[in-house]
């Protein structure tokens, strides 16, 4: 099947380019008789927009979002919702110089091979901007699971390039311009941006998610197991370059002994496995931790080459994100939501009749603490 | 759609269970004329089967393979392929205690939770054996990639719980039980396991491997980007928690300036990014890392509940591997190799008629060194 | 998966409401580097649009359509394609009184009993409006299929309600408002439909399509066939009951000695099978023939319920066609060119390396007569 | 996505040949605790298996299947269920001519033309035979609609050749080697098979198929329709050139006004709809009615070419149905029973908690007479 559509039941396609005249999704699969409005998914794209402090990009989009099917008088119906963002604040002649030559670490030249052709303004398709209507799909997803099943979702930078960023409380992360769970240290952070877009480079930086109150039994044994899709989710969120659930690659100098989280009768012990045993949720909190690459569109001069294979020097001027992780976020929480309503579904359509003779353990035994942590 | 297939044009449909009658696979979509025997797959189940050290499970199964459909006068119709692979050594008695309770870190309990009801017999289909049929899925995908594109594969263990496995040569790797590229350290190896084991205990590891030779433009922009789906593919085998592509968590400290691969007339002067930006091959290797948890069935006594919820002690007895991660290299091979088949041929069908105007840099700039370093 | 998305690698979303503020689909997987603009897509959509005869509904819309994505510098990228066509002409007031009843022979109830819920305006999804996006995405695959293998439609009307349409040259098809291949029986069919109208009823309707210059061996053996696809695609046109590939239910009296399309150095001696054989193209004309029921909506008064299950009489306002069957050819054309460019590049996917060591029949033995006859 | 998978939820994976080791199906998603064994899928298979009578072809198959993973101490577990049937009876040599030339009529000369080569041994992938694995997967899917909403199947031959054959009651079905609901003309048809067989000739038949107790609301309004699907099913049998729902060919020259079913406090006055309005269950029983071509490899001698295109005659010998339309009842059924419990999960997904105010029908208003009429 072609590419741009994500999931299985509660299916996204994806359409659209930086610089074109619009961009969106339509959501096939969504449950009937949910109150829907733009209202509802508004908010999460204000959330991941640009434009909103000296650290991100300064094009100025509203992302305002139009709901062009699927709601009537206020309610989904069932059929599919198109969500409609019209781009507003392109500047395509900045991009002009990118046509013949290949940024480092861009997609630039993976377009051009595999394609014969690509759309440069901007980034065209794979432009950070097309998350946008990942972040709006997410919104009617993290609605639908609130409301059936009390799922909700965390997430924060637990690094920017070289500075850890130490997990103080989930309420900062809304008070500063990194998703930062941080009071304390958010001075240092923005004077270490300051300094990296002097410098005219880049950064990376991780980003912690979680979802709480997800029942057991949500996810598929093989393939498709829950964290197998969230996998797939989140390293197909633009420069993500690694994912890990629980507790990661920190399992490999685990022991049996103390990874596997004991049962107890009030609930789990601990949470190494990140809420997923076998492919399939505990009931514990999904804790996902990814790791995001610094940008590659920088100003600072760099070695290539042509589409004649001569080599030049590209220095890429336009606006961009210094550190793309900082806007990372919401759109991290979206995939999951996405990942999470899909399972939903598919185990209602299979399992919806089954009943556990006893359930031995709370619906959810949520830890506290750090999410992703 | 289901969870139990793989890939969408060449597609895999696992089926069984540890101590069911047989496992097996059907694989639909593979491309017709190409020689195939059981003699072509036998080889990298051989590498899989358990019992071949001490340091593996003492199972004792001849993974013997038969082909039943598909192959007329020894080669490929183009109709779907069912590899068969009787179950032969089952002693599932040794499982009855496990009926009533849930080891931790082990699928038992969710099992329970989504299905209502579970094969106990060697963790029935959560078990690693079936990572078998992917191993014989995934012959049959490296063969044609070798033909048709001159793609290889390897792949070797980085580290065994908290012994990390300095790189010496890929050579190495078929001469230890470990699938190490080592030979100085190997006695060291086997003395860290034999201690574990007779401390009843298991440890984690992490493994890396790669993709030579594959051409630049396989893979799609979002969200089947090519990364995504190795994601996807690499979580999605038994106890695996973190993926890695290029860099991986590296790049979370990285700068652009440094991070970005330069083109450069003669190719890429380094790989950070693994072979792959936005989403699609860059012709450079493709380098994937995983870590994997320690098996949860071990011989120490550990707290847990029973179905009523009321405490308990699970001790595991049967036979099991200390560190799944020792066999899961050519498993994470065959993963990578389904993964690369199945862009191989959507690219065929979408993009099978582009012509690139100029090739700028040479078919693969194949680095030497560590794969997935 | 969910249902609006038609084809598995030519893929077609589908979203929008009769009465919503627009209706449109995703193109997804489109090869790139075709030449593509609005003006490739507008002609097809202006043959099937309403309001162009006394025969079809009066409603009056433009169906201009806008394409969002996927397009730079006037060629396909090979990224999604987004058209949009605003609705513009509504009138929701006229079907007001129909969202507490139910009409005979439409979906009012099946939604309602669905979903819970429904948009009655216009028929909401249900109305046959939302094909003209499958006709717009249609124009997009017939375009590829000829400039990429000289493949081309025809289609015309062969009854309708009581009377046969005799085939005289599909020259005629454009110049009278019923798609009839026929200009002796014009006056007929537009007295004829001019008495249904004054009576307040509907008729049914019979359509042939052909596709011409189909290439041997696209498709596949099951499930996928290719007339398999295309019985799914004609019978999820709206009012469509019946479909027949070839001589369809005309072979149940056919003798296998003459049934069989005996195959000559120079081609095929007819074509009963209609261009399929065992699923696969035989290179001849694909052939289809489908019936169209009478539209439901209709003045006449007739026995129903409400909500309440409580007896009503229904009768129908609003503006509606008195035979959807008359604007059916050019919707019939666009699903087969559908899934034929799908089995296109499924074919290319696969087999894009075969050879035919001997081809023994002419590339197509192109029948001369009535299409689908 | 390859072909050889039926269904999106409940997916049924075919594979096999008519003269390889085994065919068989592999069954994904299955909801789990349903009691099943061989025992529930044999006679199914025993209805459809050849060798029974002197009018079907004389290849003696026990058709006996064995169940290979997914149901653990009788109940199914949830996960793959693989039914395998070994083929015993092959006579391979009765096929050795028609590698080099092509039966007209027959899929000899399009998978030829699709892979470059084929698998001639009883017609290899393209025989009847692989219609076994659809039965046996179709008494899973009938046992469990059955036991969750009281669905039923009945299906009856209404035409063979020339002869129409009369309803009379469904108790006679079971009771001739036809699938004729009728007593009367048993002899009669014999007769008219034993003068075909003679003759060295084939005929079409026609069949009948309903099911019974569907509840309203299975379906998706586009593309995914109830009955698009049902067509898809029904066309991928082999040997299908046509299929109808409800009153089918025949409403193209009904009236608006006499085709729409009246809603009756009581049920439906009648069900010309065949069950579906708006791609959507109506609660009425499912009814289809399919043309099934005379069988393409007959002794006559007919005009053909060989591989080099040079003109030959065909004769074929081997075992043949000399009407594959007398044993299509069981195969219409199962197809019929796959569609509808892929619908029954896709509906529970989406609107597993939909709440209909009031229900205005009985939730059946089963109809009597002939199924499929």
């Amino acid at each position: 099947m072609s590419g741009s559509t994500f999931g299985s039941l509660f299916r996204v396609t994806n359409f659209g380019e930086s610089h074109g005249p619009a961009i969106g999704c339509v959501v096939d699969g969504c449950p009937p008789g949910m109150t829907l409005s733009e209202a509802d998914i508004q908010p999460e794209l204000d959330r991941r927009r640009p434009g909103t402090s000296r650290h991100v990009t300064q094009r100025n989009e509203a992302d305002q979002v139009e709901i062009l099917s699927g709601v009537f008088e206020g309610k989904t119906t069932g059929t599919p919702i198109c969500l409609l963002i019209r781009n507003t604040d392109q500047r395509s002649k900045d991009y002009g110089n990118i046509l013949d030559t290949f940024r480092p670490g861009h997609a630039d030249y993976t377009y051009w091979r595999k394609y014969g052709l690509r759309d440069p303004r901007g980034g065209g398709r794979s432009s950070a901007r097309l998350t946008a209507p990942m972040v709006g799909a997410g919104a009617i997803a993290r609605k639908w699971l609130r409301e059936q099943h009390g799922v909700s979702f965390s997430g924060h930078l637990t690094q920017l390039g070289d500075i850890a960023v130490p997990f103080e409380s989930l309420d900062h992360v809304g008070e500063n311009p990194f998703f930062a769970a941080n009071r304390s240290d958010i001075a240092r952070l923005e004077a270490y941006m300051d300094e990296l877009r002097k410098a005219g480079d880049s950064c990376g930086a991780r980003i912690a998610v979680a979802a709480h109150g997800v029942p057991p039994g949500w996810g598929e044994p093989l393939y498709d197991k829950l964290d197998a899709d969230i996998a797939y989710a989140m390293m197909g969120i633009n420069a993500v370059k690694g994912v890990e659930i629980g507790s990661g690659f920190g399992c490999v100098t685990e022991r049996g002994t103390t990874h596997g989280d004991a049962l107890l009768p009030d609930g789990f012990a601990s949470n190494h496995a990140g809420g997923v045993l076998g492919g399939i949720s505990t009931g514990q909190d999904i804790t996902v931790s990814i790791a995001i690459k610094p940008t590659s569109s920088i100003r600072s001069p760099r070695p290539s080459i042509d589409r004649a294979g001569q080599p030049t020097v590209v220095e890429t001027f336009g606006r961009h994100d210094p550190c793309v992780g900082i806007r990372a976020t919401p759109i991290a929480e979206a995939m999951l939501a996405l990942v999470l309503i899909d399972h939903a579904l598919r185990h209602r359509a299979q399992c919806g009749d089954v009943e556990i003779p006893l359930a031995p353990l709370p619906a959810s035994s949520r830890l506290a603490g750090d999410a992703g942590g």
